[in-house]
């Protein structure tokens, strides 16, 4: 796009002297006069009975300040264990002390009293009839079921009226539920298109599968961290690690009943966060509530083994799929069942099971969904949620189903892709159904032509597998404001954060549209008492929208530079022009203009003031975005070890606008998909342990990684700025069932249970 | 104004539950993990020569991190004194320690070796050619002449042209500088409307007196701080407390050579200011040094006795002045010499001798003034600067005139007044020369009015004392932003600064047009590196100026609020209506409307984005603010003391948006007037030491403190926001002279030099 002068260049990060240098301050480098130190008191099992607590003998040590447990929740929404604990390192009461040590010595003299309860760990233990129920033992129901099933008596036992018509279509909606019935289910979610039954009577062949994903930790470098100030007025002050400081501002004014303009969140610079960093429960609530109770500053701050245990990682899920297609490759239906493992508490990313579905054309379509208790922490989003999972279900499927076929299994994909105009299924779910163009097909081509897919070769033990994913591109609100200095520097003013480079393309698009050099505009993060409202940094929202904002805050600003120019000039604003960082008058004998800086001064002094634009934006449809990967791999058929010998990662980003910055996440996303697929998982033990630390928790280290090379598909998208996507979670989505299809290619065995570590593809090779 | 809601209000000010209760945040507040203290090396004595500055030994005490002096000044801007020191206390070092008593320590064994010179601390001896030159030998012409005299030779050398003509005029400007010559002028100010020999010879009655007024400390309650701290790539962040954030960015980019944007300004607090809390040299600059060079944050304190010694207080005068009128009391002319004692730099108020004009219609009017050098430290702005000591000689001799004619001096004055349409002479200087409708006669009339001035009665030794001043309101830039949150409370977010209760006016004005209550508003103040430039908080400027600020931001919320609601209600904006804090359609059957909590809500998820307005504004005309008062007062003749039976004070306030507020700032500025009166003094001795706090420099306590009743007249100002002007200054300009012609009322003695002490007025007395 060489009609830019800074949109579509690979520049610098904006923040990357200062990260580079340690002058960002992270959550651990916060500090206030005379603050304190938390620390948590956690469950030593992962399902008791509470019978008693006792904090007396903590309070005596010297230097404890405050123990807080539910009973100073004045609101009552829970913070902290009271009846019963369901997962080992589940809080019970926090301490605030005047050192660590002190903190940390205090939480272990906090006395509970427990009476042991039998522990369930695997989600298809979990909906037997035979396991131990976490939170209700009274029905067999998930909760949909119940809710209607509630309706349904209250609707009989109501003889005043005739109900039978609203009766018939409640007993329908349960007829769609699945028959059988599962225990400790959390959520649920059913959807169905077209008539399965059909679609599988049609079908030439039809294959099944059961696919087992682990959970897996975010592993953001920076562990949890909050300081939380509460001043003699009850004003709330809290310095957050997070990826939205205003969810963190509603999250604590909702759990404690605390108006919105009595808080105010302070983002500190992010260590990483990839959907793990937007709840208040694990640090800010427990920071806010010993600082109420101290009257003074308190840090707490979680160790990394406090992550492995509290923290909220990706669920893990295991996925029956069946799929059926004609013989010359047609897919006519596909039938999900996931049951997902969220831990402790409701949730997990059911909804994320619809994506099996992929980038195709399936007419008929039923998905049943399950969130399962487990005595676990609960979980969270981590990058393109629960997506990496289906994907990796659906794609290997597609793979297996090519390779019965005979077909290609690039060919075979492009023959089933969605093409334009055709419905998303269950699309209404997320985003729009009717699609623009996308570049479906641009996108799997690019990254077969990358590997020049129809000549590839490979030697013994080799082989290439492919996959494709898509992604909704998230949208929120927000607001931004960009005003232009004395000296022509300029300054964007925001509340989103940065996680992975969105500061940078938004300072281009102000530098392009104000046609200044980029390394004239400066960025600065407000927090909630300052900034205007901005999203989350999640769902790959922010370059999308906040991208819009800066782009309608930059014309906000030049239009006023324009008028001020006019009246500088004394000339109308059809002679001017806005180029190389001046205004200038068009069409003239003796050229005059005006530089940015020149009018900046002179506006100080105009009855209009100051030059400050404004943008404000929230929603516009937005189009999927897609990546699609080939890797070639080589498995060690003694030691099961796989390695990769190459790694093509293709991306429909819309227009990148820095082309480094999509690269970076494109290489990323890809990595942290590896290293799911090979190497990582969260191992629970009977007791409730895990793996606690990176020595157990393996994630690749630089000598593991493969070098990932990125191909950036560039179809417009309608309503992004400058036609952009968001680009930070598709990469992660084809990994997975790439390397497992490539596995699958080189040895002719499937793996379906992941992460293919040597001990499970020398097993696998075993049952060949 | 019973037309509002919130405005004309006496609503308690937004930020007073903060103030006490401790929750406000000062500079003396903030702290810093690995905080560094700072001390200053000042000079030992007022006059020397500097020979040599040995750090050596202070560098090796223990817990000392760095010694900066000029050398450490890349810029080449002076910070610190290098050859020679011009006051006792003047600073030539600073140090950084781990602790301010290691500081302290350190800063003493900073050797300095001086050769002493002779000290010249009155303004009337620094003027004669025996007086020593602080800043220079060679020339006994003030500045003006030395340009001119410049510009005159180059013409004179240059043979090339005929500059004849040039040459004559510039012999005619350096006529009308006046004939004597003085030494150690450090600035000069001359103007001359119409003829003052032609008035005086018209005369009936020509009056000549001299007025001497002390130099006085603002004296706010907190003594200069800062906190600096530059990181690993050199950005500066500095808590300051400030009454301009934006003037300090500047005045460290301008001292250091450092680009604005790698400056940030974060105001603290302010225990006071009352002008003295502009400029960089006293704490910002030096801390920034001392962190430059540790790499650590510093913090800079001084203390009482540092602030008395090396604060900036408001320069004392000595003003010549000749009046002439007619016998039936019309002044005709008027001239005036002032000698204002700038201490060791340039400046003092001497712009501010024009204001001898008064509020009256003089047709014939000569000002000569200088800045004269003197040992002591520079001066700087306090409440209305220079016109309290100008408006006392003015109001003083005005006093006279009419006792001399046999008039009451409130008749005489009424006779004088300007009126609609007549210029202010020298009006040009500030403000607009032609005056749209002032309520001078009003504010008058009102004061006497309120004593019943015609019926006053009064025993032996009290007299009554009237005066007037006049006061031009300030106008500078701001910008302000005004958004709506989900729960229907607004924020207001500016970077201005509150030394009077501005930020009250400012969220009644954004509450009152957004028809929310008061108590739903808050207001954030940013730093420079968030908040839109503001004007600094002097020349009674905060109230007009981001008064009409918020005034435009509150309309653009408006008006973004009223679009939204008709998106969301289906129908035109003409059918709108926005009251008591919701949006309604009007004339319809069945009323609909929907609140400002549920609109931000919605707007989360439109196009348009959350409910940000903006405002900005810069400049318009502003009109004179005016306080007239009247004191009744009883001399002591056995002990000289003065005691108020009665002050009143009425000031033309255009509107008064917070009467309660207004009403604060009439009581403390008159008070600080009745102190400069009677009390308040800085006494160098011939070493240049001070009176160095707060039991040898006597102010007010509340047993000394006078009853101010307060008159409120409300002449609506045109471009105030609702008729609103400035308030903070008006008040301490009458208040000196009031209480001199009170006492000459009740002793039949003039004092022409203040303060009137006990010691002074028995000295008139003996006089007499």
């Amino acid at each position: 796009m060489s009609e830019y002068s800074v949109l579509g260049k690979k520049l610098p990060r904006v923040d990357g002297l200062e990260k580079v240098t340690g002058a960002a301050q992270y959550g651990a480098d916060i500090h206030r006069a005379g603050m304190l130190y938390g620390k948590l008191v956690r469950s030593k099992h992962p399902h008791a009975k509470i019978l008693s607590i006792d904090t007396s003998e903590a309070e005596k040590l010297p230097g404890v300040r405050a123990i807080v447990t539910q009973n100073d929740v004045e609101s009552g929404r829970r913070v902290f264990a009271t009846d019963k604990v369901l997962y080992l390192g589940e809080p019970i009461a926090a301490v605030a002390a005047t050192d660590p040590d002190i903190a940390e010595e205090a939480a272990e003299l906090v006395r509970i009293d427990y009476e042991v309860l039998p522990v369930v760990q695997d989600v298809m233990q979990s909906i037997q009839p035979t396991a131990p129920r976490l939170h209700s033992d009274d029905t067999k129901d998930g909760p949909t079921r119940r809710t209607i099933k509630a309706q349904l008596k209250k609707l009989q036992d109501d003889e005043s009226q005739d109900h039978s018509a609203e009766i018939a279509e409640l007993n329908a909606q349960l007829g769609i539920l699945e028959d059988e019935l599962y225990y400790n289910i959390s959520a649920e979610t059913h959807s169905a298109i077209g008539d399965v039954e059909a679609g599988f009577a049609e079908s030439d062949l039809v294959v099944e599968d059961t696919y087992v994903i682990p959970r897996v930790h975010q592993t953001y470098m920076e562990p949890h961290v909050s300081v939380a100030d509460v001043d003699s007025i009850g004003k709330i002050t809290v310095w957050a690690s997070t990826q939205g400081p205003f969810a963190i501002r509603s999250g604590i004014a909702g759990t404690l009943g605390i108006p919105l303009n009595r808080i105010n969140v302070i983002p500190t610079t992010m260590g990483g966060g990839f959907g793990g960093r937007f709840g208040v429960a694990l640090t800010h609530v427990p920071a806010v509530l010993l600082s109420q109770k101290t009257g003074r500053p308190v840090k707490l701050q979680m160790t990394r083994e406090e992550e492995f245990l509290d923290g909220r990682p990706a669920p893990g899920c295991v996925i029956k799929l069946k799929t059926g297609v004609t013989a010359d490759g047609r897919i006519l239906v596909r039938q999900a069942l996931g049951f997902w493992d969220s831990g402790s508490v409701s949730g997990a990313s059911i909804g994320s099971t619809i994506r099996v579905r992929g980038v195709y054309k399936i007419p008929n379509l039923k998905v049943d969904a399950y969130g399962v208790y487990t005595n676990k922490s609960g979980t969270a989003a981590y990058r393109a949620p629960g997506t990496p999972q289906v994907a990796f279900a659906g794609e290997s499927q597609l793979d297996e189903i090519a390779r019965q076929l005979g077909i290609d299994p690039v060919e075979f994909r492009l023959k089933n892709l969605r093409e334009e105009g055709d419905l998303i299924p269950g699309g209404g779910q997320r985003g729009g159904s009717n699609e623009p163009k996308v570049g479906y097909k641009e996108t799997l081509q690019a990254v077969a032509d990358a590997v020049d897919w129809k000549n590839r070769t490979k030697g013994p033990n080799q082989g290439w597998g492919v996959a494709i994913g898509d992604w909704t591109n998230g949208c929120g609100p927000g607001g931004m404001y960009v005003s232009v200095h004395e000296d022509g520097s300029v300054r964007i003013f925001h509340g989103s954060m940065d996680i992975t480079g969105t500061d940078t393309a938004l300072a281009q698009i102000v530098a392009e549209i104000l046609t200044v050099p980029y390394e004239q505009v400066t960025i600065t993060r407000g927090d909630t008492d300052s900034a205007p409202y901005a999203t989350g940094s999640g769902g790959s929202v922010v370059t999308f929208t906040m991208g819009n904002t800066a782009k309608l805050a930059a014309e906000d600003t030049c239009q006023r530079i324009l008028e001020l120019a006019a009246e500088r000039l004394n000339t109308g604003l059809e002679n001017l022009e806005l180029k190389d960082g001046k205004v200038s008058v068009l069409a003239q004998d003796s050229p005059r203009s005006i530089s940015l800086g020149e009018l900046a001064a002179y506006s100080l002094s105009t009855t209009g003031g100051p030059i400050v634009g404004k943008g404000s934006f929230a929603r516009q449809p937005s189009t999927p975005a897609l990546a699609a990967q080939i890797a070639k791999i080589e498995v060690d058929p003694e030691a099961g070890r796989i390695k990769v010998l190459k790694m093509v990662s293709s991306q429909d980003v819309g227009f990148a606008i820095n082309p480094m910055a999509v690269e970076g996440q494109i290489e990323g996303g890809t990595v942290q998909g590896y290293a799911w697929a090979t190497m990582e998982e969260m191992q629970y033990d009977e007791n409730g342990n895990v793996n606690p630390g990176f020595v157990d928790y393996r994630v690749p280290t630089s000598a593991d990684l493969p070098t990932v090379e990125s191909v950036i598909v560039e179809v417009e998208a309608p309503n992004g700025p400058f036609g952009a996507k968001g680009v930070g979670e598709p990469p992660i989505i084809p990994t997975l069932a790439a390397m497992a299809n490539a596995v699958a290619d080189a040895v002719g065995v499937r793996v379906t249970e992941l992460p293919m570590k040597p001990e499970r593809v020398l097993d696998a090779l075993s049952r060949k």
